[in-house]
């Protein structure tokens, strides 16, 4: 449910309805956009089905969100997010591309790897320090001094870093040292990985599940902003199918599908990190 | 690659062999079977191509495993695993059924749910205390609290319990109440809660993922076993298909193949608690 | 819409409605059960809506169907369908087994596979004369000399015979020649075939298709029954999915599933014929 | 098989190696390239494992072809093919756009469009006069009526035509109206329509299946080739997924893969004709 302000609602008008909210039980979301301020209710919409919420002062009108997501519909907020990763934006008009090795393998490799991908345009460094590998005998990635190398790689060229993370555990590890967050393919329904992200400020970037439909993808990306991380970007990155001459089948509808449905900021095609990955193969 | 020892080996051979495949880098999983011993080698086999290993006293022959999967492979063990969870054992010929609510709710009611199963011929309570749900405003279980009313129903019923862990951070809790540990289909990749329950004897449940391969399953349970527990049950709950008239499409022939291909415990049909889930939807 | 009858309603009452729907460019299917006469009605319902069908004599109510599909649907039809081939009956309790080789490929190799499928059990005999390969380089069937070896066959072994139309201009020489005319797979949306048989009363068995969802193969089925044959077999043969280990993902579920929704005499699982084919890839 | 031609290889030569591959039962396309003459050898190869064909006059080399597809294959012929329907060229630097109604439905309707899609930069009519419906009771098109309002149409505009082919008996209907004879992806693997359309030089538009592979799709337009009909054009219109949110899912990779694999004329996405048939589900 959302609640719409009247344009000359006071801060202790708005102040008085979350706490009446607090009082039945329900979280508030304020957002205050350019054009209104609007209270998102978190929770069992239904208690307020008796309550006269639109006799409180300050209240324009009450609406019910008809999606299952509420935080990145764009029934609650029209406007694009625009992320700020240092100087980098991501969301508005021009395309931020995020490049770099699928798995971080040496030092020297890494930073020139950074100069390179600066070079052909890239404006974000991305690579793996945790590495998800089907099977256990696969190189799991160097971990902590993989995300090192990265940082080194982000001093000379100041391209901003983002990689995987893989365990709620190392969370502090990737708040000091990533500056995005990513969020894989098989973890995009590990839902205590979600809330952990989503504890925070740091941009995310989630991918979509190897067959995620787009209101689980979503959803999923509710799991972040409802604990209050408003950065999240989301990134298509091709489906399970039974097509075997590619390995994943990329589903270009779901760009302006996604879109058209959410708020989210950015809508990255999980180009250039999908070949190199799969070249390796 | 499988050292496959002389029936006559001694101690001191085997232990001589491991030294040396240690001194290369590799590690070794020792199995001890009714006809024969073997050693599993675990690590880049490639070092192994020069090796005289044929040579060293005890050696039979040395055989490459050719499935991407060692550990869970018919290859490497030839007899079916039984897994004893109390008095029950899983993977004889005596079926074990494990039933019990998607979610536990109340305690009255997972006790009297648990003397309804029993008294159906089920012998293992299954239930959940942590939820993944889709959307994060859907009820997330009871956590530690439902864990406890498990335990309740285990004492007045006799029945072991398994439940779905969620996060690496809550082994502990699920080693002291849980007698086996079911990963979720969300989470059948979740390898560092893969590596997590292989750190331990306690028997795990491993439910395939919404889209996983049957390669993908074994190299799952490959994660579990490859961290030293052997104990791994494999559960085929429905794979996701263009179909909508089900939630999942039920793939029976994984079962007689993954039997063909693996020396896994159970293959449990994820059939009793997918139908109550199923009409919550 | 679906006319009940009241159960004293007179002949003449019924070609009375029948009439009064023909005037409206409505067709009427008759259908007198053992606890009910009723007429289904095909056409565009909407004209229906400002009739009062209900005042006319011998109306007991008027229903509407709302199931996409009408005359293969429960509603229109409690009883389960029965299907006369020969001596043997599809649908009733006892299991028909439909078994032979892929291809008919030689005259002493069929007879002697329709010798040993009957000993096995089986109760009619199937065989591919004209076969719908993949590649216009694999064998394509022998054709007309075909089915003349499958009808040999029959004449030795009393078996009745199905096998596969690929052509609408084969129709005259299918009703001839065998008992059940078998739709594969490939050719379930081939819908000018499906009206074709549909316009005898020859026994025919449907394959549900490739990727067909559940609505799809019964709205198949419709076709075949809208130009009036209602002797109608549903076969399972397998889905794709994004599985590679086996050819097909057996859809079990289809089969509850159909036996709920429609009235349909059989639901095969295309079981005995599967293996050989699959083997020869 | 493929006999490469010596460029001095005379017409007499070549007679006589079709000739001598007519005597053991293999058929021959010659094929002259700008820079090679080459024949593909059509039948079981194998015959030819023990013949020395590279001994006969005018014979460079003899070379396998791989791939399970020969004439479509560019190991058969290296250069795009183009083809000419009326003044347009389909397959050669300029897009050919084909547009215009999913069903015909009235004469001034028809014309109308067809002004609007040239008028919109299309320099192909589409249209369907013959409609392959999922349930028998939508409407199945006005038949040969439809196809006349195309080709007045075209009178009034000069767009070539191209529309839907459903059944064999409608071939020569077909080959006197429509400038090019579309194959539904339903029929996709309806091998006696594609044998049919095969027999003509006629050209052909052919759909992948709904859930076709690319080397099925490649092999139905083999069918086609394989009958002497080389202009065959390939239509990626979207494949069938877990995702319900739209009806098909693009497979954009499959037009490189398809260029680089084979020497069709074009790879049409069906995006203009798939958008309005979406609207009226």
């Amino acid at each position: 449910m959302i609640i719409v302000l009247k344009p000359e609602a006071t801060e202790r008008e708005v102040d008085h309805i979350i706490d009446r909210l607090r009082e039945l039980g329900l979280k508030s979301q304020l957002s205050t956009g350019q054009e209104r301020t609007i209270i998102g209710v978190i929770g069992d919409d239904r208690i307020l089905q008796n309550q006269p919420l639109t006799a409180l002062p300050g209240v324009e009108s009450v609406l019910p969100i008809l999606a299952p997501w509420k935080l990145v519909s764009r029934e609650f907020k029209r406007e694009a997010t625009i992320i700020d990763v240092g100087s980098v934006k991501i969301g508005g008009k021009k395309l931020a591309i995020m490049a770099g090795p699928c798995a971080v393998e040496r030092l020297e490799l890494t930073v020139g790897i950074a100069h390179d991908v600066k070079a052909a345009g890239a404006t974000i460094l991305r690579g793996g320090a945790y590495k998800p590998r089907t099977s256990p005998y696969s190189f799991q990635g160097l971990g902590r001094e993989g995300l090192d190398y990265l940082i080194e790689a982000k001093k000379q060229t100041g391209l901003p870093v983002v990689s995987e993370i893989l365990d709620t555990r190392d969370i502090e590890l990737f708040l000091e040292k990533a500056d995005i967050i990513q969020i894989g393919a098989r973890n995009m329904q590990n839902f205590e990985l979600l809330k952990e992200v989503g504890a925070y400020d740091k941009p995310v970037l989630l991918k979509r599940g190897l067959s995620a439909t787009i209101k689980e993808f979503l959803l999923s990306a509710e799991y972040i902003m409802s604990r209050g991380n408003r950065n999240v970007m989301l990134c298509e990155r091709g489906i399970r199918t039974f097509e075997t001459q590619y390995r994943n089948t990329l589903d270009l509808a779901a760009i302006p599908t996604l879109k058209e449905l959410s708020i989210q900021a950015t809508r990255q095609v999980d180009g250039i990190s999908w070949l190199p990955c799969r070249r390796r193969q």
